[in-house]
């Protein structure tokens, strides 16, 4: 599939497209741990472990960062030992290739 | 009542006290907008509101400074407009004084 970390977020309006569900299997594939979870809107959500809280908040502001240069904010739970992400597109009230996107971008964070 | 800011962490063992319900309503007094909600253990919870991402995303580090410098380490919930803190003591399966002396520490973080 197309390397999705070398696409960047395009401005998303109320009418912009939902990925077709059918899809989903496939843009999971790539996205190692990563899992559709429903709640209300259809949500990409991961959490992280870390052993020491440095790398932890490290890992959540540069997810911060990522989400100012694509302008696109994710919720971002912050906790002793994990870090939970999730994206989904608020406008369109589920998910949009934008947050396959920044999921697959999130991941790179990771070394 | 005493200056909570004034005061530090102390550490936190499984046999440490709960601070006693009845005390609640008196400490909250001094904790503008934090709330104890209950999810199976009562935690202290205030989600601050904020018009730009930047200033979010600096709360959310300064909060994670505060965890470091006490050892104590909240739950922090960073969303565009918001960042939700919340506060308890994993070891005592609730609320230790620890966690109102950092509530009134986060407020401080504030101007």
């Amino acid at each position: 599939m197309t390397d999705l970390t070398k696409q960047k977020c395009e401005a998303c309006t109320i009418d912009a497209p939902l990925v077709d569900k059918k899809r989903f299997a496939e843009l999971l594939k790539d996205l190692d741990g990563w899992e559709i979870i429903y709640e209300d809107i259809n949500i990409l959500s991961k959490t992280y472990s870390f052993d020491n809280y440095e790398d932890s908040v490290k890992f959540a502001t540069d997810i911060a960062k990522l989400a100012e240069d694509e302008d696109h904010h994710p919720s971002i739970l912050l906790e002793w030992g994990s870090v939970r992400v999730q994206w989904w597109s608020h406008k369109i009230k589920g998910l949009h290739m934008n947050d396959f996107i920044c999921a697959a971008k999130t991941e790179t964070l990771i070394s």
